[in-house]
């Protein structure tokens, strides 16, 4: 999944204050430290103290500790407490199952419950597809890691990734009204987590993967997409991808090149990496060149024991260059990084074609800064939320899984993700589109509504969908 | 699980009406084929026609279908939708999963979600134990079955499974507040199905393991509690043995004997029976027999293929009597029924000790009607709504899991079980208990507070709370 690791925060400071403490005392101790204050409340008021609760951003743990031991050196304060506004969100978790329809009485239980649910069983029984209208089937996707690629943080295993996949189903609820529940896996085996999720499908309209190390997210997408009849989505290969595109289809048309001419270099050969590319070339891109710090460009004089870079060898590179990085620069129209930070230099922009495209993707910091690549590329996108056209997995998710669920799509293929995204891309109207306004924010309310409606046609279009919603029929 | 599997339903009948037909007509073509007129609704009246919709209660499908037939030779009526309401409340599913927290803009988004999350995550990662805190484990309960023996359908899979399943996670958050979630199992092997429970189990505080034939429920339950450090709780066997025993102990009030000193005969040693079997004994009945229809009573001379039933005769009938159930009942104080229809008769009940108890708890038809037993008996039992004394697993699994949850139990074991029963047993205060009302309602609002405290008192008095909530400390 994509987003930022790091970044400012807000503590909340209760404090106890003498009736002689001036707050602009408070102020100050505050802002020497780097601290910004976001809100003031007073929680009590009497002749002999007031407690008020400061809501401070701060930038670091470091900074927060100095920032507090001068809140408190300021005479007649006592600071009683101090919490973490993101710590307190999650208190409890985040998520909450609730009943449709209440059950007041002997009559609600009777149709609910034993014994009128036994008819509803046998119907089921005798017609599992009623499932899509008697279950939760209709509305309702699996979330699932083992917690092996959790951000930027790594392997931290199926408890610690739980505050990310319920931030994820509460998304899913919040953008596109889908009920989905986090299964965060307490095993690494493949093949395991393959059963797993094919014995707990039943019950689901949709599978999202999220936060699977590569290579065997590669396997373990693959392998379900085949054994199961409901969508399958890594949405940190193939969210990327999309949201990626998507931009990038903009980005092209403020410097009126066609996607068929463009010559796109890729550092970082990753899942999400090699999903891009796959999408690039399901775009109609030509001309791609890939490289690694380590392997330098990728090209057919060499065999990889990497089954990615294998790959990529033999799917991209069409004139089978070799060298660097640096070296592949030279005239590219776009560059995509999704490897870490620092990995392109001024001096690698200076070598791209007129009007260089640079989305630098890499979280928390991207390959090259904005405000170091600005005097030198045309369009620059992110994916973080302090830079202009942030590239986010938000964007693609919810839609396109509301449309797959709207039309019971059997699978959510190449046709689904490129309608999508266009349909992200046609979000900023051409008067609207400049460089700095490629991509819509990710609480554009228009988002989900339209990538549903192009994903649910497409899916109609390729025979993929079950069911057709009478606006399409 | 328990409760009824057959008994009346609702449908309502849309028909557009002649100005010329008058409402008694229709009453009287529905009352003549046993229909009762629940609710009368007008959808829209023109001059020319009048549309209403008409809520009848009707028996059976064969009843439904003839009074259909002669609502629709009335003249002047035509019938234009049939609708069954308890299939109407299944449409969509019965759950939805919801955001706690809204996230309604960038800076919900940064602390829900990325950036923020990452030190949530981490802090879970050097603290696996903060779940309890920082994730919807405190306070969610998996709801697995495989759809092996559900109500009394038998094995009809895990689609079909799943509205008994959301039933249930339904009654966990109307009855108690806690966040449940079906998870029904493609899957028939026991080894399998406790590998998917371990593997999903760090989301959850509990497991409540539903409708699993026996005798793999046994493997799985035992294994599952010996291997993972939440409560795990078979409800079939369980909760079904929970509220017998809360019965007993008011049916015991009543006739004023001892539990020590009753005779106990049993019919039926599947899953249930033997929990309830067990259930007796942890509460200190001496004196059980128990018999089924084929080899009649159980007893050491013989060797049993069943483990259930090798289990029962070394375990029970201190005497080693032998013969047929009908012989078992000879003296018996309390017979306990969870078989099938008719397995009792009127003679046998002529053969009980003093004040006999009867709990006849088949579904949906009882071991002998209580209105044929009833000259016989002094307290009788069912597991059915339509009679008094309902012994319903409602009364149980959310108080007993709403207790563990909150001191964080380990396991739920025998003595917090003992205690759910006498708490249940309570709620009935000597005042009001007699012959026709020995266990509580299942809306009644006590039941589930009452059961919490004496279970988080059992736990931490075991020693098996890993918190101690303030009010037990």
């Amino acid at each position: 999944m994509s987003g930022q690791t790091s970044g400012s925060y807000t503590i909340i400071l209760r404090m106890e204050l003498e009736p002689n403490v001036a707050f602009i005392q408070i102020a100050n101790a505050i802002h020497e430290k780097g601290g910004e204050i976001v809100a003031v409340d007073i929680v009590n008021r009497s002749k002999q103290k007031t407690i008020r609760d400061i809501t401070v951003s701060v930038s670091n743990r470091e900074t927060e500790a100095e920032l507090i031991e001068n809140v408190r050196n300021v005479p007649g304060i006592k600071i009683v407490n101090i919490s973490d506004r993101t710590f307190l969100m999650h208190l409890g978790g985040k998520l909450e199952v609730r009943s449709k329809v209440p059950i007041k009485n002997r009559d609600d239980l009777s149709h609910v419950y034993t014994p009128g649910v036994a008819r509803v069983c046998m119907a089921l029984h005798e017609d599992p597809s009623k499932a899509y209208s008697l279950t939760i089937k209709r509305n309702t996707v699996a979330v699932v890691s083992d917690g092996t690629a959790v951000l930027g943080l790594g392997d931290i295993g199926p408890i610690a990734a739980m505050p990310v996949m319920e931030g994820k189903a509460m998304l899913f609820k919040e953008m596109a009204d889908i009920d989905s529940f986090p299964i965060c896996l307490d095993t690494k085996d493949t093949e395991e987590i393959i059963r797993i999720v094919k014995s707990i499908a039943p019950a689901f309209g949709g599978i999202n993967l999220e936060d699977i190390s590569s290579p065997r997210c590669f396997e373990i997408e693959e392998r379900l997409k085949k054994e199961l009849d409901i969508p399958v989505f890594h949405d940190d290969q193939h969210g990327t991808a999309v949201v990626m595109l998507a931009g990038l289809i903009n980005a092209l048309k403020i410097v009126n090149k066609q996607i068929s001419d463009i010559k796109v270099v890729f550092s970082g050969v990753g899942a999400a990496g090699v999903a891009c590319t796959k999408m690039l070339i399901a775009a109609g891109v030509k001309h791609i060149v890939g490289a690694t710090r380590s392997v330098g460009i990728i090209n057919r004089n060499a065999t990889y024991e990497n089954p990615m870079l294998q790959w990529y060898a033999e799917n991209t590179n069409p004139d089978n260059v070799t060298g660097t990085l640096s070296d592949a620069m030279q005239g590219a129209d776009v560059f995509i990084g999704l490897s870490g930070p620092g990995v392109i230099t001024v001096d690698d922009l200076k070598k791209m074609a007129k009007d260089p495209i640079v989305f630098a993707m890499a979280n928390p910091t991207p390959e090259i800064l904005p405000e170091i690549a600005e005097p030198y590329v045309r369009v620059m996108a992110t994916g973080r939320s302090d830079y202009p056209n942030q590239l986010n997995n938000v964007l693609c998710f919810p839609g396109i899984f509301r449309g797959a669920l709207d039309c019971q799509a059997t699978i959510i293929n190449e046709e689904m993700k490129l309608a999508a995204a266009y349909a992200i891309a046609s979000i900023v109207e051409d008067a609207e589109l400049n460089e700095q306004y490629i991509i819509p924010s990710v609480f554009n309310n228009r988002v989900v509504e339209v990538v549903r409606r192009k994903v649910i046609q497409a899916a109609v279009d390729t025979g993929v969908a079950r069911k057709v919603p009478h606006e399409f029929a």
